[in-house]
């Protein structure tokens, strides 16, 4: 690699902390985003979720050097809050030691990340750039510019990061032997806000990622800046409770009083969200390679959109960033060396925390409001503390630690075996920290061992 | 519906198939193709695996009058012969009552077809019609002929037979919520020739799939009318033992010599062929849905490509043909219920034998060399001689039965079971056929009852 330039195709959260990360390490980078500059636009609204940062995504943050001004304006949520449908809450900490994860705006970060970006001397940003895809035999991407004009551009490296429908990975789709998957829900999403309260203040406790699980669907709320909830409903598309039969207003009202009567006093403009709003579709994308002859390289969603149940969405594309950074200090910005060992080892952590987000669907909606379940997760707490060395649960080694994807998924099993033998123990909701249970997880945990070895 | 008039996109084996029992419905069919009527120029080479027609395939064509026709000409394999590195033979039955499959010329069957549909006045042919896609706003598709010309077409029905790269499939790819994947082996396939021998006589048993199973790779033969076989080598890609290490003259031989020394003699062209014949991929396609506003619907390959290794990817797709005529009688024609009624249940099927299309992959490279599978393959057909009604198994669920792809799948892990109690008998080599082995089975056979009722 002769010169040190890159391209980077999207201006999103993952494709300008890279642009960030690849300047720091003296690269010229050009960045293409079809979209206007959202620093000179009103905020986007909408669309999506709200962000939930963890311990992967702090790392990534850190490395571009903006971690505390963005902890700054995070909202902790150091647990989630069940609201059952007599209204009685239950608080569930994520953690045995207080950690929490944090609510982010998604507009917010990124143009953050851009005004880190445009520090740099070395990353020029091309906005209103429509990418048509990628040539693959010149390695040459085309863009086209708002005023029609249509322009071929090239780099030695080139880095896909437009998103769940990337035009790059289209292009790659055609290539020989190129695997791809998309793959929805039946399910669809809408996003109901809940302003402030009449006196101006949060309407809910703040520090919680709130929940309404009922069992077939669910409504969730994450804390924003202003003071305001972002709602988001979770519904079958069809069906007998369903979006296709939550038409007219009566029927909406009806299905909020019966599911979620405590939600209506806190969305004023429920009915005017409902109609407005979009239903939008919950996608997983699964593709392989992620490289194209060591020049070319997806990531984030482009690579692997995931569902959005287990917060990792954002948090696993910064881990690419953190990666592939790591890898350029270990292969020496040998991008031969480099590409190759990202797509050999990434490619497996990213369909494993795809199948988790699609298995915490489950949890969330079915089980949070289940006795046995929160007494596991209780027992799990008291495990984390009393071994800390030896047990830590498949949500903290997702959501707190950098433990690759695939370990914390295939731990799953094994942590679903140890749980049914404890839950098997006679009178286990007063015996949930008894010797009894450290008993079996001792044995389970030499058992572990063996098989490790 | 107020015009009896369709669509059909793709004039291979199952587009013609189902433009035939359309038009005896009266239907006006048009059938457009990409490529040029192959009746009138030469047959087309090369790149197709032997069909092996079963019972899936044979109805279909007895429902469109032409199965006693291509049983002339259709050539028996009641069963495997494997070849050993030593150049010694095992013939294995592929049923318990003499049942075979048959060895097919692809291009003679489309030609066959085509011929029948020509005789009826309501099928029309549009040759040299490239298929640009399908607008799935106003139902319409678009076509290239071979004068550049685009035109524009459309009919209350349109059925997608385009194969494993659709240009329907792309566009309804597309539309929100469509379902897709493509998974391609690591493996790849050439067809190297085994020609008549110099008396002009076929050069190995005719009567045989012929194997040269080598547990991570294989060789097969199928017979040709012309006292020909088509074989075809299956290898992977990349790795020690591959494709990429296959280069020069020497490394070929080489691999012969060491691997299948009795295909030499027999493979003349051998060298010529390796070199000059492509290495194709291996692709496994899934979506859904396959249908589109009861008014459009895939079929075959398009919706449902599969491995070779179970010779159901030609019988799939005319099974396909089979249940949306019966269920056009079941329905009269009433394609408000048609389609859906399929789309809900073939998907199910198609996804089953897809994969057992990939598990019968691992059986054929590996498992036919195997002497416990051996045992199991005598005492399957002990078992289906003995106990006729109670006993069938997965291989001839699949290729002698119709019954269901998807029930077929499910018998599979419940057989593997019984064979893993019937193998462990002591000294079962010589016990195949004993009163124990019935006993395991009929204690089986009750315990699959009680699970079912």
């Amino acid at each position: 690699m002769n010169e040190k330039k890159a391209i980077v195709v999207g201006a999103g959260l993952v494709g300008t902390l890279w642009a960030i990360l690849l300047a720091k390490r003296g690269y010229t980078v050009e960045v293409y985003e079809r979209r206007g500059d959202i620093r000179k636009a009103d905020i986007v609204g909408g669309r999506s979720i709200n962000l939930a940062m963890s311990t992967r995504g702090w790392k990534a943050l850190e490395k571009a050097g903006i971690k505390d001004k963005i902890r700054e304006v995070a909202i902790p949520m150091p647990g989630r809050k069940m609201h059952s449908t007599s209204g009685e809450l239950i608080f569930q900490p994520y953690s045995s030691d207080g950690q929490s994860i944090y609510s982010v705006s998604r507009a917010g970060l990124n143009l953050e990340l851009m005004n880190i970006a445009d520090q740099f001397d070395n990353v020029h940003f091309f906005f209103h750039h429509k990418c048509h895809g990628l040539d693959t035999r010149q390695i040459t991407l085309s863009f086209e510019d708002e005023h029609g004009q249509v322009k071929e551009v090239s780099a030695p490296l080139i880095f896909g990061t437009d998103g769940a429908y990337s035009a790059i990975r289209s292009s790659l789709q055609r290539t020989p032997r190129f695997n791809y998957a998309q793959q929805f829900l039946d399910y669809g999403y809408k996003e109901l806000r809940i302003p402030p309260s009449p006196e101006g203040d949060f309407a809910m406790d703040k520090n919680a990622l709130h929940i309404w699980p009922r069992g077939r669907f669910m409504l969730i709320g994450l804390p924003n800046q202003d003071k305001s909830f972002t709602g988001t409903l979770f519904l079958p598309f069809e069906g007998a409770v369903s979006f296709e039969n939550l038409n007219t207003d009566e029927e909406i009202m009806n299905f909020f009083e019966e599911y979620f009567p405590d939600a209506i006093p806190v969305m004023p403009e429920l009915l005017h969200d409902f109609h407005n709003n979009p239903t939008s579709p919950l996608v997983t994308i699964r593709c392989s390679p992620w490289q194209y002859k060591n020049r070319v390289l997806l990531m984030g969603d482009a690579s692997h959109a995931i569902v959005p149940f287990y917060g990792q969405g954002m948090n696993s594309g910064f881990e690419d960033c953190s990666l592939l950074d790591d890898l350029c200090d270990r292969y020496e910005e040998n991008w031969d060396a480099i590409i190759p060992a990202f797509n050999n080892t990434r490619i497996t952590d990213a369909n494993a925390v795809a199948d988790l987000a699609l298995r915490n669907f489950i949890e969330m909606r079915d089980l949070v409001s289940d006795p046995q379940f929160l007494l596991r997760k209780k027992i799990e707490k008291h495990l984390e503390q009393k071994f800390p060395d030896q047990f830590l649960s498949v949500y903290s080694m997702v959501t707190f630690s950098h433990i690759p994807y695939h370990e914390a998924l295939e731990e799953t099993s094994a942590q679903d075996k140890l749980f049914q033998k404890i839950l098997a123990i006679e009178d286990i909701e007063e015996k949930w920290n008894s010797t009894a249970v450290d008993h079996l997880f001792l044995d389970w945990i030499e058992q572990q061992n063996l098989v490790a070895q």
